[in-house]
């Protein structure tokens, strides 16, 4: 099968701009405000956007240098295969995150609860949709194991609020 | 900024296989099965993730061949901006299934509720976690006008059950 090659359609901006400082997930960047940067040219791509309160940004880890198949993750203290963990050290450096969408000025989005990287290329938008993502699962693997506030805690990773 | 190349890690083995009668969403394709086939170089990488009820699948929509910035999503009449539907004609042809995840066996998994075209690159494997993305939405724009039983009979597409 053959490579696939994208392009960044814009940047993303924050205030984090150490990788081990930087949260692991939004719901560990709480009110840390960011901002995206759609490229000119998809601008009438971003119509109707602004009416969802949660977007995805699809982002490339674009300090992920290695693939390791087993990871320790931020959250725990046992190694575990990579396709369990949201580690950046994949073998196609692919990262999501769920943020809120504040407000739209033209090509530019204003975010908060931001776990990204300052200069992360952006990929893709796609909305957050309740009846499409918002699963009732029934187990989460080793993820069930952390306890909230102990996941709280790791999940902040070096973050400290200014 | 640069082109960034990925790799497929897999294929993603389906039911589906026109384009016009795929349903468009996990929700609207339920209790439909597939099979996930990752290369056997990436086996180790699945530890642990057969623990989890439900798992993102990221692919490439390699039967889209070209970007719509307003697209008339497939739940609506009215045109809107790509970003804020989930079109496969998009700049980067990424898309992503939230699927259950039935069992595992070596370097196979076995899914329900799969919207994916049978043949379809496979580019990474996250596990859904409810913490991290199971979220409670304010609003979601246009969707919020769209009913459910609309959504149900639209988003199955052409599909008809065997």
């Amino acid at each position: 099968m053959r490579n696939i090659t994208y392009i960044p359609i814009g940047i993303i901006h924050s205030p984090h701009e150490i990788t081990e400082e930087t949260p692991a997930q939004p719901v560990y960047a709480k009110g840390i405000k960011g901002k995206v940067e759609v490229f000119p040219e998809y601008l009438e791509g971003l119509n109707d956007l602004e009416h969802f309160s949660h977007i995805y940004l699809i982002y490339h880890f674009h300090k992920s240098t290695k693939v390791e198949l087993t990871v320790k993750p931020f959250l725990d203290d046992n190694y575990r295969g990579l396709f369990s963990t949201r580690t950046p050290w994949r073998p196609n450096s692919i990262g999501f995150s769920i943020v809120k969408l504040l407000k739209r000025q033209d090509n530019l989005l204003f975010i908060e609860d931001v776990d990204i990287l300052n200069g992360t290329p952006l990929l893709d938008i796609k909305p957050y949709v309740h009846r499409f993502d918002k699963i009732d699962v029934t187990k989460c693997g080793w993820q069930d194991n952390i306890d909230e506030k102990t996941a709280q805690i790791r999940g902040k990773r070096g973050y400290k609020d200014k």
